[in-house]
């Protein structure tokens, strides 16, 4: 989930735009195209259709943004995105919503490794403190599930990377696993997923204030299967998106 | 487009199995659970709903499967699965289909590097010699379009691991991208994508009998940019699928 202060005190002024951007090459090309939406400033207006844009809340999968989308449609005047909920926990009950304080890499470090033209390149993950506050503040007010700060673990994959014994691979042992998931524990570690490094480095690099919700699945201390039933993941789901949600209105009722 | 062999002479001989089951700890589990295909051994026969299968395709879309299993229905008693097509080339007319000898990491090494209970660990990424010849040769009884065997190098993102000039970040010159792709082409590579290596690492470490067949869709050294009409890209789509249906019915008439 990203929370961006885009435009906040003036919706009407685009050029006092808040997103850093680091790609000199835009300003000099004929148009900007932005591949995996299907957009373009050659047949799109972005001002006119982005510029008043507050938030963007990305995540995972289709069918939980689009219910996220249709709680929040009677909140905003405009909305895109997706919502975000990481699945592992690591220690603490199942259900528990988890506000990331930083993303680590499975070294336990806040940093993501991309690879620019060949060459490794480290960027920071940080993420914005005062949102980690204000969500935390929302929940207390919302007051109606367990939430904690806690550094979320970004993993390359579901299987090895998260010590799995259950795939076709694995090369480690039980108490291998075990070790490895006490030292991320031990490290701040409450949840385990795989997109938030790249999301918290791409959002820090260009200046956005950004911030992670998930909630807790299983216990990977105690199993690698996720057991609870159905409609109680379903709500366990939903969790991210309420607080997110609380937290929208909240600023909106503010601005 | 994975091809494997299974079972191929004994349909029957569910313990012939040529699949390399790198994970001990399968044995001794009360059920193996598929989460990602919503699939268990204590609900569903494994045998009696896959036994038969002689191959199976993987690729990136849902909509291209749909099609390619549309087309597949006549020809085969039962298919599970997606078809395989890349995007970029780095030389070579638009449209061409490569037929991967070697995919490569961004260093142009035929080596996937995951991270497993944080550690780093290299794996091979080689895919099958015959079935690369085999493809080749029903892409010249085809005769439908130009094919060629090269390396594919396998990116872990879109913009900046490609080289490409129009993201949000780039931190390179046109220069250094160029240098960086005629690099590429220099060390073998034909075209650029981003699943190819853990494919081939993945069904290599298994025992699979695997290929990769991608279609390109632009010269990256003219541009950044997928500019041809949507008519055009949609057939230079289907000529992977085309040329794995080719090859599936030709290995089916002679079984």
């Amino acid at each position: 989930m990203a929370a961006t202060g885009a435009n906040a005190e003036n919706p009407e002024n685009h050029n006092d735009c808040p997103v850093r951007l680091l790609n000199p090459n835009i300003a000099k090309m004929k148009e900007d195209v932005l591949y995996h939406f299907n957009l373009t400033t050659s047949k799109h207006n972005f001002p006119a259709l982005f510029g008043d844009v507050k938030f963007v809340c990305v995540g995972g999968s289709p069918s939980r943004m689009k219910a996220f989308i249709r709680d929040l449609r009677h909140l905003m005047r405009k909305a895109t995105g997706k919502s975000k909920g990481g699945r592992e926990r690591c220690g603490l009950e199942p259900g528990t919503v988890v506000i990331t304080e930083q993303a680590v890499d499975t070294c336990f470090k806040a940093e993501f490794e991309q690879i620019v033209l060949g060459k490794r390149v480290i960027r920071k993950t940080d993420l914005n403190k005062k949102l980690v506050q204000e969500l935390l503040l929302c929940s207390a007010e919302l007051s109606e599930f367990t939430t904690v700060v806690g550094n979320t673990m970004c993993t390359l994959d579901f299987y090895e990377g998260q010590g799995r014994l259950d795939g076709a691979l694995c090369s480690y042992t039980e108490k291998d696993k075990q070790a490895y998931l006490e030292a991320a524990y031990a490290a701040g570690v409450r949840n385990i997923e795989m997109e938030s490094s790249v999301f918290a480095a791409m959002c820090s690099a260009c200046g956005l204030q950004a911030a992670v919700v998930c909630v807790t699945l299983l216990n990977r201390l105690e199993g690698d299967q996720i057991s609870s039933p159905r409609n109680v993941l379903s709500e366990y789901q939903q969790r991210p998106q309420r607080l997110v949600s609380y937290f929208i209105k909240k600023k909106l009722s503010k601005a």
